[in-house]
């Protein structure tokens, strides 16, 4: 096949690709990852390219942004690679660093939730030292079986499988450590097996891993399954972005492209790889040293983790191939660590609330508590949970990403460059920002939306149904070319070149995203006949989670009216959930009585929902007697 | 690396390989079998070739046969490639075409020792078709949970696991069957799982294989499992042949050459897999289509089929890596069938009675017969197995496989030109031979040179020690280069240009081994307290078993002196074992108790092996009390 070289500018870095590539493809073999969250659909306007040379063809430009056309640029989706060419990928197309939560906010759990004050740790994989006798004629007991009695008399492990590699090593391992050796045992559901030995006393610890697959990012803990430390923790970015920034888009190109499963699968795996290799370098280590992983995401993410169609998610009546996920070795998966190390997925409950919701309800331990608590986890989509140890009800409400930038027009991940947090003057209605790494503005985050979304009711910008006010005494209101917007940066502050703007577009997004989250709770609420206020805990979790402020989440009715002592963020409670399971090998068992516990609420069948849903696109909601507090103000 | 163009004659087929290779393996590449029982170390003599053109090094030649020298031959495989050459590799050379034993002899079985007469069939592998209910809105369980709520509900299946391949297709497949599909399942020591799946009712049985992997020669035997009727079956030697003839070599091999345990394993895997393909393709059908491999070997066999080394077997205390071999699946092992399909192998005892024999004791049911009964495996090696529904003893006679014509100056395997029945006339001292494929005679095999011995002792050439009767009025008895010997055939009436003859050394070695066997029963029944006359049944196994004339066996005291009814032969028991086993899964769980029932008795213990080794070693035996049949002749 032709091959075409592209030159991506400012860096000078040169790719070859086959004729017909898409520059999107071309920029990511060149580890330049351009922001698409449309999937390359043409329709986000974000991928924004200059050809600096070579005639290319533009396949569509239709939804692309006025303002960057009349600057020069295109649709990096759009461009059709027919030869050889030179392109500029300007630093506001690109993915950059992500404030990618590693850590859980552990110092903020109460202390009814740590998990280890009630259990024993009993991790998944461990190393112990077996002493054994020398075999002679009379007691001359085969290599395998010698181990065992061996295991059996000094740990109590009675039924055990030696790996095939082990066993392939086990003599002259036995005879090189003079019949003491340091064995590697891993089990999950009660199968024991030896995946590694080493003559001798170990020099290294047994190492875990607990990953969290967000559709957004992926964050991998290392843990010394021993003593349950952190040794360290690594983020980034699901590779899987460039295919599309919600899970439906990327079941869609999965069902449009015929490698494309692979493709997906493929990503997520270089994905958790790369930050592997980022923590084995750190920390001086070999892949053999790991010897498991526990991995927690949302349906669709385990599904394309072991390239299991999730196709029939995305149809209706939206089934998942398996919520049970299957342990699996790392070599099934090409995961960088010890080939024979147990993968173990967390199991899902249903196709939109996956094991990472399962991980945090183990987490937050809200299933033991008496009191009512109410779990959400704001990310991609929308998960919420409510119960206490009597009954668990859980929905997913189908908010979409728009509190995490997507199809707001200028709406970003939370990365530098993103307003975070603004202030409008009562009077001049002029505005402050503050952008996360305080650089020039380059667009929105999820935080920053709700803050002025909350500001902008407060100051009369926007009214209760969220219209935008016309004919205010400012400049900064405009009629722009999709309605009426709200200018927060001009383009002479921001570092994008063009003007950032709240449309009447974005706040319709919005208010739809955040009403779908209300409407869940109340329709949950319904089902077990509970009021808001019964509520007794909420929960706040997920990556968005952590950086929303509650008191502007309550005033624009995206969280209920309860008094602020009652809610607690989590942080990212499903990578915590992966850290028990792996340190606590029974807690799997406890995930799948979780899962087969929590009553899945499907919000699409019935009115119920439609009708909540409809009530709660106002500022706050159509029924004012919800937010008794804001009444008042 | 340079490489050098080997032309083998008559075939006039070319061969590129590394200078320096040997003729061994450069001919085994071109598909041409050189025998070599001492696995290339010069001492055997039995690689003649013919160099046509180009000089060679022939490392040593100190053991090679002067006739074979005077004719222009050179050992094989001390020939060192170093430059292009033309090579003749003569007929009696070869392997050819070997009487693999592929069928039991099951009509020769007593009723109460047919395993299924009194056990269910309950195959290892099966297809069940499988109905479930469309999913919708309501009833929206995944797929992977709907098939085994049906699996419970139509077939009381509780526990299964679902193969990663299969969980792949799953959604795919269900939808297209119209949620109805038939699934193949693969069960042992109680773990099930689902290995294939094909929409709705499938059109083919589910195969499953019965594997005898013996030294020698390998069997493979092609099963419905649904019925338990064999469809094909085919035999070849053990390719692992060229490395040497016994697994002593082997294992000497494996220890001597950095990859040879590597390349032994992949010669067994090829040796199968060429079974499998020609079964394959006799029967229209794809690897895919067999779903699990039952397999018994001898412990060498078994490990090395695993890539396990069996280094210390060999070694005194003889410990194996393992006798209780893992269950794998094809992949593991590269064999050309479903690479989910479980492979099972067969227990072992101990280093020198392996599965082979634990599978033979199970076709047999001897452990479940009240008859005190001896089970006398002669192969490679000799395994003798002694007593009922009470107790066991099991143990290995170092015969050596002079029975299989290693180690004797003209001995040969029971391929076509082998003499397998001698008569000599007592006054001339004539001989006439019988050969296998009624062809000029090419050497003799193990059933001919027990005829031999029993002839030359009853015409009075050899004496009771063995002694070669000097003076007597023939010429078939002379002074040659190692001694006394006795001609069986001319030069000219044989197919390898040489004399056929018996030497002095040939009749020590055929001595040795069968006084070895019969001091190996000997001491089993001072073991147990026990007299020859107790035993009240003698099952014969083994390939060379299945040819062996029980009279003259008993003649030279290879065999002890019972009634000729008491004797039965068995066939390739192993291979029987191993088809009960794949056609009852709980088999295997009684193969592993009969291994720990089995009490092996290691004959190297002690002096009472040597003392009955010693006065075993004469025709038939010192003490002839022991035969009183003979000494009445």
């Amino acid at each position: 096949m032709e091959k075409c070289n592209v030159t991506i500018m400012p860096e000078n870095k040169i790719v070859t690709v086959t004729k017909g590539s898409s520059l999107l493809l071309a920029s990511k073999n060149a580890g330049i990852y351009i922001d698409s969250p449309c999937g390359g659909q043409g329709t986000c306007g974000k991928c924004a390219v200059k050809i600096i040379s070579g005639d290319v063809i533009i396949n569509s430009d239709n939804h692309f942004p006025q303002e960057l056309k009349d600057k020069g640029y295109v649709p990096g989706c759009q461009v059709k690679i027919d030869r050889d060419m030179i392109v500029e990928v300007p630093a506001f197309s690109r993915l950059t660093k992500h404030k990618v939560m590693l850590s859980s906010k552990r110092t903020k759990f109460s202390k009814d939730n740590d998990y280890f004050a009630k259990a024993k740790m009993n991790p998944v994989c461990k190393k112990v030292l077996v002493k054994m006798k020398a075999p002679d004629l009379l007691d001359n007991v085969n290599d395998a079986d010698r181990l065992r009695a061996a295991l059996a008399k000094q740990y109590a492990i009675k039924e055990v499988k030696i790996s095939l590699g082990v066993l392939r090593n086990l003599p002259n391992l036995l005879r090189k450590g003079n019949w003491e050796v340091t064995v590697t045992l891993v089990e999950a559901y009660g199968n024991c097996e030896i995946i590694s030995m080493e003559p001798g006393i170990s020099k290294k610890p047994c190492y875990g891993l607990a990953v969290d697959i967000g559709t957004t990012t992926v964050v991998v803990n290392l843990l010394d399954t021993a003593n349950g430390k952190i040794i360290d923790k690594a983020g980034t970015y699901n590779k899987q972005a460039v295919y599309g920034s919600d899970v439906i888009s990327r079941i869609i190109y999965t069902d449009e492209n015929s490698r494309g499963l692979e493709i997906l699968q493929n990503a997520i795996i270089e994905s958790i790889n790369e930050l592997i290799d980022e923590i084995l370098v750190r920390n001086d280590l070999h892949g053999d040293n790991i010897s498991a992983m526990v991995c927690a995401g949302n349906t669709v993410m385990s599904h394309m983790f072991m390239k299991i169609p999730a196709t029939f998610l995305r149809l209706e009546p939206y089934i998942p191939a398996v919520t049970k996920f299957p342990v699996l070795k790392a070599k099934d998966l090409c995961l960088n660590i010890n080939e024979e190390a147990l993968i173990i997925t967390i199991p899902s409950i249903a196709s939109y609330v996956g094991g990472d919701i399962t991980s945090g309800v183990l987490a937050t331990m809200l299933s033991k508590s008496e009191k009512i608590t109410l779990f959400i986890d704001i990310g991609t989509n929308g998960e919420l949970v409510l119960g206490n140890s009597d009954w668990l009800v859980t929905c997913s409400c189908s908010a979409g990403p728009a509190f995490e930038g997507s199809g707001i027009s200028c709406g970003m991940r939370a990365m530098d460059g993103a307003i975070d947090l603004i202030e409008i003057d009562r009077l001049s209605l002029e505005v402050k920002c503050r952008t996360i790494g305080e650089i020039a503005p380059k667009g929105i985050c999820g935080s920053g939306l709700i803050y002025s979304l909350s500001e902008m009711k407060a100051v009369g910008i926007i009214d209760r149904a969220g219209k935008i006010v016309e004919n205010l005494s400012t400049s900064r209101i405009r009629l722009g070319s999709e309605g009426m917007e709200y200018i927060l940066a001009y383009a002479d502050e921001s570092s994008c070149n063009k003007d950032i703007v709240i449309t009447q577009g974005d706040i319709k997004n919005l208010l739809r995203a955040k009403a779908a989250i209300f409407a869940g709770i109340r329709t949950m609420l319904q089902q077990v006949q509970l009021d808001i206020h019964d509520i007794e805990r909420v929960y706040i979790a997920g990556g968005f989670g952590n950086f929303i402020n509650i008191v502007d989440a309550i005033n624009i009715g995206l969280l209920p009216d309860l008094p602020l002592e009652r809610y607690e963020y989590v942080g990212n409670s499903s990578v915590q959930g992966a850290m028990i399971v792996l340190l606590c090998k029974d807690a799997i068992i406890e995930c799948h009585e979780l899962a087969d516990r929590m009553a899945y609420l499907e919000l699409s069948v019935g009115n119920l929902f439609m009708e909540e849903f409809v009530s709660a696109t106002f500022i706050p909601h159509t029924d004012l007697d919800l937010f008794p507090t804001l009444e008042s103000t």
